[in-house]
């Protein structure tokens, strides 16, 4: 990890609007995008802009993403050109006293730069610390990939050196001539959980449990 | 809504790989962008992408997304700039015996267009569509907005003329040879859950409970 911790402000990562919402330390990046499990990523091809969701990890401080290597955004991407990747986790529906007053809590992470080929050599470890990140131990329990099923794969790696975190918490902020108002208000926390797992039938073994999915 | 259920596949929302995950019909589509929350809407300003998470409601064949009139991206895109807005729901993990055939289960929706402003005389049933789709029953009881709070809002409608979604669903899909390996197979199914209502401390009234969160 870089001995940097905090982010330099740059035109693009300084919040306009509600600045104290804003977060540019590592350590507060970073905890949203190790939570994360899918990112949105933005980038303008043939002079459109497309927003696809794909799955990410984080290998210190970069930003890991992988795909076949046929993925016509794979190759647009390869080409080294400008990208915006947005991880979003939703905490809550923040209920007012006004409608006007209504918000969700939310923390975000936003990175700006460009997503590069990594090394034929550092591809294995790649995919590795993707697995372990959304699924810790299973790396281990799975058949690796083969030679094959590596070149036809393309990780990508974007560096944290321009991003920054945007946070809403706790509850919501009514006007004061409302708080008499018969409005109940409050924070409805909201949360990724996951359900029973659904083997696939064909095998008998137990399923594994991962923490960071605990109902 | 439009009587043409099934939209126009052009260039830019053709699936090029996994084409069987695209599904191009307006019930498809509206499905999942009436059960996200959060959209991220991807747009171009000053040679560079961003994209920002927002959150936005259904109105027959519109989407809306609201913001601060005084909203750097509110004013970008109210131009008429091109902008693709993404929503992503993440279903499940699906967990195969080989590394390789990870993936997960996922609906998610793309929509381009322009994103303009709606007219003043609609912005106040806008926001309460807005509010509706996501709290059911909850205007009524809250504090409407005022003319001042109403000028203070931008409302953006985004037609849906232009548009796909994508679905993965389903159990992993393993190469035959690897299926005697001991390897647990299957899907860990992923939901946004909502946890108990947190008051603001300042009123008694009982918490509002929404089915969509039932946790």
């Amino acid at each position: 990890m870089s001995t940097e911790s905090m982010l330099s402000v740059t035109d693009r990562t300084k919040l306009q609007r509600r600045p104290k919402r804003g977060h540019y330390d590592r350590e507060t990046l970073y905890s949203i995008l190790d939570e994360g499990m899918v990112c949105h990523l933005g980038f303008s091809a043939h002079g459109q802009t497309f927003v696809v969701p794909t799955a990410y990890g984080r290998a210190g401080d970069r930003i890991l993403v992988h795909g076949s290597a046929a993925s016509r955004m794979m190759t647009s991407l390869a080409a080294g050109i400008d990208v915006c990747l947005t991880v979003t986790l939703l905490d809550g529906l923040v209920l007012a006293r006004s409608a006007f007053h209504h918000s969700v809590n939310y923390r975000s992470a936003m990175v700006f730069g460009r997503a590069l080929l990594i090394d034929e050599s550092e591809k294995f470890e790649a995919l590795r610390l993707f697995m372990e990140q959304v699924t810790p131990g299973r790396w281990d329990a799975t058949r690796p990939p083969t030679e094959q099923e590596l070149k036809g794969t393309t990780v990508l790696a974007l560096p944290i050196e321009e991003a920054s975190a945007k946070v809403r918490t706790g509850p919501p902020v009514d006007d004061a001539e409302d708080m008499g108002l018969s409005v109940w208000a409050g924070v409805i926390p909201l949360a990724v959980k996951a359900g029973k797992p659904i083997p696939d039938g064909m095998s008998s073994l137990a399923a594994p449990s991962y923490e960071r999915y605990a109902p």
